[in-house]
This record gives C-alpha cells, structure tokens and sequence, in this order.
C-alpha cells in the first residue's frame, strides 16, 4: 500500500472525505470480490469522493458527445498551458455525479492556504477553456460552459471585492459576508445582506468583474486558436477511451508541439518531481 | 407491444413519470373494457401524462376555436420550418391540463443534455409562432400567448445572463440562484435573492433579453408571412379535425410549398429515421 | 323553470357559486312564504352572489345620491357604447356588498377564455366612464373611482408586462409572479418578488401603462361629453328607480339617440339574441 | 332624552362605540350620584370615546399653553372659514388621550361615503391651521404640528396615488395595497410591498404631494393673516375657558368680522339647520 | 425634606422612576448606616437613575481624562450660552452606566410637552460642543463624540421629516413609522418600512439634515473659539474635583468673561429662580 | 509570579478572559508535570486566549512560508513606524486559530477607551503592511491580505458615517444600527436595516472610504519602499525562528537604520517604559 501516494492525491481532504474513501475503496473491493483494498480501489474511491458516481445510464448522442469531448479537451488545454495552473490529472467524458456531462480532475498536490494573483488569473482560463473550444473548433456554443461562468465570475468577484486586485477598486473590502451579525437570525432565518456601497461602485465592481472574465476568455480563446491540431488530438483520443490521464494528455501535447517535448509544462513538472519523490 | 415504439416517445421520463404512463395505460384499457392494454392506450396515456387530462366541458366560442386554431398553428408552422427545432409530434385544439386552450407537442427524440445557441433560438421562435398567427392572419391579438412569451422571455434571459450566449454581455454569469447559501433558510424559509450587479448591467440585460425577444418575434413573423397560404390549411384541417398528426401536418405542409415535397423540414427527417429504426 | 335563462346569466360560475345561487333563492322563496322557488328568486339570487346583499341601511345624503347616480350612468353608457364591451345587464344604486355605494353589472354571454386587445381596451374606457360623467356633468370628482382606476391600471399593467400589446415594449413577459419557486416559503411564509428588470424598463412601463389609461379616460369623456342629454336621462330615472336593467337602458340610449334606435349597440344586440333563442 | 341630538353627534358610530358611549354615560352618572343618565352625561360620553379620557395632570407650562391655544384656534378658523369643511364642534386646550395637549373637534353631520376634491383640499388646509397661526401669531414654530402634517400628507399622498386627483400623474393607481396576495403571509407574518412603478413616477408623485401640501399650507396661512385679531380673540378666550363650543366659535368670528354676522360659515349653518330639525 | 426640590429635580418621572429613585436612596443610607434616608441620598439616587452608576473601575490614563474634560466642558459651555438650552446641571468625568466616560447633565425644569425650533436647533448645538472643544482646544479629534452625532443627527432628521422645520423640504410628513398597519406582523415579527419616497427627495433630506448638523457645529465652533480662556478654566476644574455643580460652571464662565456677572445665562436664570421659589 | 508583568499584558480582559489564561495556564503545567505554574505557561496562556491555538499540522510549502513571513513583517514594520501605533508585541508564522497563517501581535498597554483619528490612520497603515510587503518585495500578491481589507475598510467607514472625521460628510451619523427598534424581531427574526440617506450620500460615503484606504495604503508603500533592506532582515530572522519578539523587532528595525538607535520608535518606548515602572 502506497500511502504517501494516497496523501498527494488527498490533499485538502478533511477526515470526514477520508472516511468516505476508505469506505468507497473497500465496497469496490467487496464487489469485486476481492478480500483485500488494492491500489487502483483507493484512486477509484477518490474519484467518486471527489466526482460523484459515474453514470453510466445517462446516454448522451453522438452529437453532445463529441461537445463535450472538445470542451473538456479545451479544459485540459488551457489549464496544461498556464504557469500558474493545478497540474491536470485526469479528463474524462464518462458522465459523474449530479451533473456533469464529462469533468476534467484537477488534484492540488498539497494543501495551499494562499492563492496568488497569477493562480487565480489562470485558474479563471482553464474555466474558460471549454467554451473557447465550442467556439473555434466545434464552431457552435452550448449551455454546457455555465457553469465554467458561474465559477470564472465568482472569482473574478471576490479578487476585486475581497482580494484588492483590482487597481480600479483597489484594496478595499465590499464584502457584507456577515458583517452585521444581527442580520442572521439564529435559527436559520433567511437573512438580508446590507449592501453597504453606492450603485456607482457596483458599476465599477461590474466593469472590473466583466474585464477579468473577458481577458481569462481571450486567453483561453488565444491558447485553443494556436493550438487546434493538439486540441483535435486530445479530443479524438477522449472520443475513443472516454478518459485521459495526465501523463498522456501531457504526452500528446508535447507530440503536437503544444507542449516542448522536454518540458510538460510549468505544473505537470511540478507532479512530476513529486510523484518521483512519493 | 412496440416497446422501442415507446420508449422513442418518453424520452426524459424519470421513473415515476412512467408508472403514471402504465396505470393511465390500464385505466383507459379498463374503461373501454378491453383486458388487454394496446399501443393507442400507450400512446393516449403519454400525451395525458405530458399535457394533462383533456377537458372538453371547457367550451369556447366559435370565435375563440378560431383564434386558437391559428394560434396553435402559428407554433407548428414556425416549428416545422426552423432548422433546430425539435419536430412537431402534434397539434391540437382540445383543451387540456390546467389552462390550455390548445396545445402543440414537440417530444424530443431522445434524452438531451446540452442545448446549442442556435436550437435555443428556434424554440423561441417557435413560442412567438402563435402571437405571430394572430397578428398576421387573424387580425387581432389576443391574451392567448402571455405563456409563450413567459417561455421565451425567461430563455433569453438564461442566454444572456447564465449561458454566456451575448455578445454584449461576454461570458460572464449574472445567475444569483443559489449563490449565498446562507441566504435560503433550511427549513423552507423565504430567501431573497442578492442582486450583484449594477443596474447599468441590469439595463445592458435588459437590452439584449429584449433585443433576442424582438428577433424572434421577427423571425416568426416572416415565416407566417410568407406562408399564410399554408399556415391557413393547417388551421382549416384543425378546425375540422381538432387534432392534426405530425406526419399530415408536414404533408400539408409539403402540399403549400412551404416545404419542399421530398423533405419534411430538418427535424422531421430525424423523426422519420428514428421511427424506421425503432 | 327556464334553465337556459339560468345558465346564460351564470357563465363563469363553478360549482360552488351555482349551489350558493341554489341556497339564496331557496331562503328568498321562504322568506317570502312561497312554497316553491320562482324565476325572480333565481334572478335575485344570481345578483346577490355576484355583488353581495343589499345594504339597505347604508344611507348616503341626496348630493352623494346624484354623484353615485350619474357615476353609475356613465359606466352604463360607455360601456355601451363601446363595440367590444360584455353587454350592460343592470345598473343599481342601491348599495350592494363590503363597499360598493352602487353598481353596474355586466354579466358575459358565455365562459370566455381569451380577451383580445380590443375587448381589454373597451373594459378600460367602461371603467373610467365613472369619473368621465363626475368631471363633465357633476362637475366635481369624488373619491368613489379609486377602486375603477385600481382594476384599469391592473388591466393596463397586464396589457404591458405580460400580454405583449404595448409596441414600445414588445412580447416580453415583466412579469414575475411565481418564477422563482424558492422565493415562497413552502408554509406560507412572506415572499419577495425578485424584480429581474431594469428601473429604465420600469419606466418605459409606467409611461406605456400611463398613455393606456390615458388613453381609456380620453375615450370615456369623448363618449360622455357628446352623449350629456342621454346621460342625464339614464340618472334621473336611476335617481327615481334607483335600478335600471340593461333592456331599459338601451332603450333610454336609443330614445337620446345616442344609440341608433334599430341598433341596441353591439353587445346588447348579442345579449337580445342570446335571450331569443334561450 | 333627546335621541335625535345624540344621533346627530354620533354619524359613522360603529355598533361598539355606540355601546361604549352609553357605558361611559352610565359610568359618569353614577360618579355624580345620579341614578338617572342625562343628556349632559351622553355628550361628555362621546368626546370621550372620540377624543380619549381628560388627562388633567398632564400639566404644561403657561407659554406652551398659549402655544396649544393658538395652534388650535388655528386649526379652528381655518376650518370654520373654508366651504367644504366639516363644522367645528369644539375646541379645547385640555389634554386628552394619549398625546393630544388639545384638540379641535369636527363632528360629521352624518356618515359619509365619498368625499370630493374641494372637502379634501379643505380638510388639509384645516390640518394646517394650527402651524399657520404658530408662524405668524405666536412667531416661533414647535413640534406640536407634526401628526396634522403626516394626516395632511396621507390625504394629499391619496388623492395623487389612488383617487386620481393630480391631473400630472392621471387616472391611474399606484396603491399597490393588497394587489399581490401571496406577499402576505396567512398567520400575520410580514408582507412587502411590491413597488410596480418606477423612480421616475414616485419622483412625479412626490412633487404632487408637495405642491397640494404646500398649497394647503398657504390657504391656511393667507386666511390667518387675514384675520389675526379673530384668532387672537379666539386663543384668549381659549386660554380663559379651556373650551369653546362651536356656536361661540362662530359668534366671535362673527364679531371680529372673520365671518358675515348673519352667515355662521357654510358648514355651520348645516350644522345650525340640522339642529333646529333635530 | 425638602419634597419641592426633589420634584423640581426629576419632572418627567415616570412613577416607575420615582420608586427607583426611593429605593436608591435608601439603599444609600443603609450602606452608610444612616437609618435616615437624608437630602444628598436623594439627590445621588436621581443622578444614578438618570445617568447609571459610576464605574469606579473605568480607569483612563491621563490623556484620555484630559480630552474627556475638554470635551465635556464644550457641551457645558456651549449649552450655557445658547439661549434656548436647558440648565446644565452638573459636568463630570466620572464614568457612568454602560458607555460613558463623562457626562454633562441637563436636566429639564419642568415636564415639556413641545419643543420650538430656537430649541432644538441650541439642543444640536450642545451636543457639537463636545467635538468643538476637541477640535480648537485639544487640536484632535476622537471616538468620543459619535453617540452625541447620533443624537444631533436624529434631530436634524426629525425636523426636516416630521416636523416641517425645513423651508426647502416645507410642512410634509416624510415619515414612515407605523403607517402601513399590516408591515407589523402582530407577533413581533420583523416589518419592513415601506419607503414612499424617491431618491430625489431622499436627497433633499439629506441635503437638508447636512445643513442643520453643519450650522449646529459652526455655531459651536464660534462659541468655544470665543470662549477658549472660559473653557480651559472649566476643564481644569473638572480635572481637578471630577465635578462641577451647575452653578459653579455658571460662576466660572462669568469670571471669566463668558457669561456677564450679573446675568447667569438664560436658561440658568430660570433654574435660579425657580429654586429660589422652591 | 510577577503580577504586574501580567496585568500589563491583559488590558482589556474582562472577567472570562482572565479566568481562561489562569485555566489554560494550569493546563500548560500539567502537561509538562510541573506542579506549580510559572510565568512562561502564563504568557504562552495569555497568546493562546488572544490568538487561539498552535496549529502545528497546517504545513504551508516553503513559498508560501515565505509570502506569510514577508506579509508578517510588513506588518511589523509598518506598525513600528507610525507614531500613534500600539507596540508590536510579537510577529509569529506559526499558524494559530481558524485562520490565521501568521500574526502580528500588538497588545495594547492599557485599557482604551477613546480613539484619536490619528491612531486610527495608523492602525490601517498597519493592517495595509501586509500587502505592501507582498507587493515590493515579493512582486506577487496573494489572497492573504482580505481580512486585513476587511478590518481597514470598517475602521475607515467607521470614521466617516459615525466618528465624524471626514471634512467632506461632517459630524453626521449615517449610522442605522438600532435605530429603528421594531426593525429587530423581539425573537431573533431577521431584521432589515432601514437605510436613510440617499444614493448620492452613500456614493460620498463610498469615495471618503476609498480615499482613506488608499491613503493608508499608499503610507504602508512608502515605508515599506523606504526600508526593504530592514524588512528582508525581519523576514529573513522570522523564516528561521518563525517568532520575533517585540524587543528583538525593534533591534533589528535600529540595525536596519529604520529606527535611530536610541529611538525605539514611539510606541515601543511606551511599552518600554511601561515595563520598567512594572
């Protein structure tokens, strides 16, 4: 058993995840019939805790399957070509959990409690990586990037609201998150939060927020344009398995000169060393 | 039992909505005395469960007959001769379920998961079909489509603010559903929403919601027009039969030029594969 | 018994008002110490579950008298003279319900399911026909239009925000009423009507539902001020009579020649043969 | 027992009041040892149940007597010398109820259903009364007049939003009281409102209610100004008796010219006429 | 015992305040083993009733002691020399009840029912003094004053929205508090004022408020800034004893030009006189 | 035990707090089986009820150590230099509480209750120390400077809607909080804030509170600008002993040539002084 490779795949996991994985892996192991946890049961285990179940009931047409291949593929791309990104673990378009169509894993290696500037600007491109794809390559936009926007807008929120990265603003607080405390019942009634800024600042809150997002965009819009060939390949290959590792995606990258052959990018080094050193 | 036949046409039915299918099924074989349930209770059983109980003491005018007749026509003509648009099934002036007068039913043909920009359009043309109708054909508006602008309105504003699909507005999420968790109470309590954004951007909302309201509206308008011929076929047949089937309506279609003879409209050949197949 | 005479007075009624007609007019019959139920029990019953009992005792002063009387004849004669209204069935003084100083009643044909632009317009001019008569023949204005200007605006409102008659608005449905379901408290818990439009839109609103009203209240003075003599001659007999059913008011109407004397006005005209063939 | 008196002074008397008044007549008969209840006992009865209990150590000093002394003589003359008033009944300085340090009494002649432009535009400029001679008799203002402005611009706020009486604003309803019934919550819970007009209309709304309040506010002051000695005369007698009954009203104004000698005012001579019939 | 005195000392007592007083006392004389409850018990007990108990243990340094008297002999020597002011009873720096680190006590000489506007406007003015003297004397401002802005702030608000005090905004209720019944749940529940106003009048008010609270501190301001030798001196005393008794503070500003020798201030004179009558 | 030393340490503690450091203190000598508690479990105790606990097992990876440490000196340093700071007590990187990655400890060293606008300016230069550390020295800033944001945001708020220290608004509160008291449910209801100023006032709120936070900001810059070699010589000793004491911080601020030699800058002195007179 290869615990240190459990712990650099579970970072950030509170005890109550790890319960769930231990949990997860020795069902998987029951089922199969096997007597003792082995490896792959524990990276499946953190999968599901991480993804939710696979759904293998939910049949998406060809059509829909080949969207959401090349919007994953344009998650991976992106996020594989930013300095600051999580290295990518895992892209997969086997339907999991509540919702998702398909998912691309990125593991932190290590717990962070800080996030720079550069992390969340990149983070914020990877998010935007699938509807850059839908549009250059697929040529047709779908509802399957709203959520990407929800999480791109979020964060481009709170750098301007709570971080003080925005110049415009600058480093000033408009968060009202429990500021006033009287303002939440105790029993779980509904609050209100008291907007405590003039609609002129919201409209520099908003332009702010709306230039962020639209720069993460023509990032990601940048990155897919120069390289369509390795987001084709990507893409095919995850039309034909259903799921990329890492190290391939990497590999294929590389092969299509999106990635230089010695290098496979500023984080998945990063993995690299550290899966070296577990 | 064509069981294939079936399930072609209850895609998106969760469990329970099957099990009203099959007692609807037994009780319509029981009513007519038959011990055996038989295709047509099927078929009546799934239209019942979609669109409610038909409600033929509801009597209206002859005058009203008429203006829903083109009304629901509008919706099966727009339909039919949009690209994206998922194929008309059929057309009725029996009332049903709740409130409607009458109804126009587009099945899906199989479980969707993604909608692309241009199918989320041709719905909404769809939907202003009936207003369409009345305002070319009939003369008069009528309180009739306040439902479908509801639906066209709120996909609009989907587009706009959660779906990334305005230009004006970029890739950006306006959605507050759900996003202060604190905000809903956990027994059921009254949440309110947060607004997060100025009301210039709600004015910028605003603009395009309408401005993609308007364009359908258009859209639905030159195709009436330019089919009045066969638009007031359709209605005729309506009047006479009440119900009109898919296949007769592009037939009747067909016959008006509206569509050409060998095609019956882009998602009706899909409907025609998919029954050859099943 | 005359069933059809009931049931061409009850349009609209469900099951629950029809037993309470059946209830009054038994408790009229015997009060009255007759053994069976007659036609006039009927008649009187039918008014008093649509505008309430008799409030005899409600006693206005003589000016207050005249003002309630050329009120209610102002709202009797634009009502019919507008070619889309329901028919005028009855005009009362007597005060009538919670509140109701005198009425007009327009009882419909038949159940109706769709209102076209033309009948909400001429609901409209009825409605101000009211103040019409207090601001041209009264001379004075009181504060008994409230409640007609409160359902004019509503209809105006509607008209606007979600029946999609207004051209500066277009086909776009305002309205909010039950669209996001969280925003009511499963156990009947205060809710809030998430407003989802700009205070821009709100304003092109105010300005189309103004001109509508506007527009209505120009109509019903247009009617009364050409129509004076006829108009003091339906309040003096209403003063005397304190009641007028709706044949005496044609004929009035006719006689001042603000209807011509073959024509009873389109809607009576509806009713008349409505009753010839009942 | 004169009975028609009582009625008289007792229009718009509830079932519950008037069973109040006999009480308290009962009770105040008893207090003096008298076992039969005189006409002397009802009258005091029913101030009392309008005007709440006599609140004799509720001491003020001499120079705020003399204030409320010429704040309600204000109230009293401006009343008395507008046509469309409701007659004065009385005027006192001695505290009552739960606020009052004085009050002018205007009794309605008899229950009344409407009320007309001119009796509103009257009854606001009786409310600004008692600040009018406070500016420019006893030329310094106090606190005293703030319930006579918010009951004055309640009026005014009416008459613009719900009785259509601005010609600016129009025929229509801003009341949104009631209009949405699910914004109250069945067990008394909070409600909001659902303010359906926009910034624009409030704006135009508040300079409505301003420009009646403010003429209001100038008719009181111009009839002061024109009868300073009148009011003079009043307050000091006032400040002799502690009371002044309507008819000694009349007549002092009558002496100082404020009023024709052989007119009482318009209102009071209804008052007058109504009284000799009783 | 002195019982006028006592009376003179705490009019606007309610009866529950009395008692209090009497069981203060004679908890007083029992902790000092007195079985009489003497004149200086009472007189503590009023104070301890009005302004809470000394906290002994609310240790300042030095500076903040300083800054404490200034600020309290700027209330002290403001409120003096304002025409319209109550009597200032006692100044000290002793802390007291829940927040206090001083207090300048004034208490009323008899129950008031109004205020004119000459007094609240000299009201605003005292509370400023205490920031003023900060301000000119000690050259920086602290944390210390902001209860007194509340207080002036609230009456700047009420003059211009209640008590038409305000010639730009004129003799309008602005006032929402308890007009609309049903926004009070009846059980307590938490209502929401129903603004009826627009941002436009809002600003007015602001506008308005701005202005009173400015005038308020300027003429503070001018006052400390003349009487900068007078203020010292009083300061200095007040390190000194802790306290100064009202007619020492009046002794002292005469002595040193601020009040003439003869003439004890306004509101003093009163105070004087009437204890001289006591 | 030196008593003094201890109650030097806890100005400010009330009752609880104190009984928790005596708590904690007993705790800390058990666990090391001594049986008498000694001055170090004291202060270690006094840091555990100010700070919460150590959190040894949040492990940081070496980079963003150094952020956390460049962060914490910023703070150091910045506090050290403006002259209204309380001292630096000590500068950690040991993880504590539920948050923290490092703090700045500065204990103040007496009980306060009076804020001069100075120390407030200064305290937000000090909050700013952080960020300006991560922004010249390091040259990336991170998402750990949001709660320093927060705090400096509400001083600066603080000082213009309630202390009345911005020339641009004036001594005016336009602050709610508890105004209105039937705003507050009596059963912990949610309550709403009943916000009376306008738009514009808050936009002139909102552009004061940018102003001092920039001002602050652009201080903490300045300093930081001035001493980088001081402040890389902090940071560096507090990499490698994860704690700087106060004294030990101001040697190195002297060494560096940010503090003269004999100056200890002029909070440190205070404390400095006040130790020994301990």
């Amino acid at each position: 058993m290869d615990l240190k490779l459990i712990a650099a795949r579970t970072p950030g996991f509170a005890g109550a995840d790890l319960a769930n994985v231990v949990n997860e892996a020795a069902l998987l192991a029951a089922r199969k019939d096997r007597d003792k946890v082995v490896m792959a049961d524990f990276m499946e285990a953190i999968e599901r805790v991480v993804a939710g179940l696979e759904k293998k009931n939910r049949r998406m047409n060809e059509k829909e399957k080949e969207i959401v291949a090349y919007h994953e593929s344009g998650h991976g791309l992106v996020s594989s070509l930013c300095a600051h990104s999580e290295p990518v673990h895992k892209i997969s378009i086997i339907p999991r959990g509540l919702a998702a169509l398909g998912y691309t894993l990125q593991l932190p290696l290590e717990d962070r409690y800080l996030m720079s500037r550069e992390e969340l600007l990149d983070k914020m491109a990877g998010l935007m990586g699938g509807r850059a794809a839908e549009e250059i390559v697929v040529g047709s936009i779908s509802t399957g990037a709203s959520n990407d926007f929800k999480q791109a807008t979020e964060i481009a929120r709170l750098m301007v609201t709570e971080y003080g990265m925005s110049e415009a603003l600058g480093p000033i607080s408009y968060s009202d998150r429990g500021r006033s405390p009287f303002l939440q019942g105790p029993a779980g009634m509904a609050g209100i939060t008291d907007k405590t800024y003039s609609e002129r600042t919201q409209r520099r809150i908003d332009e702010e927020v709306s230039r962020l997002v639209e720069e993460a965009m023509q990032r990601a819009r940048d990155i897919v344009s120069h390289h369509r060939e390795a987001l084709s390949r990507v893409a095919a290959r995850l039309l034909q398995n259903e799921v990329i590792e890492g190290d391939e995606l990497r590999r294929i990258l590389a092969e299509s000169g999106a990635l230089p052959a010695e290098k496979k990018g500023p984080a998945a080094e990063a993995e690299a060393e550290h899966r070296e050193s577990a």
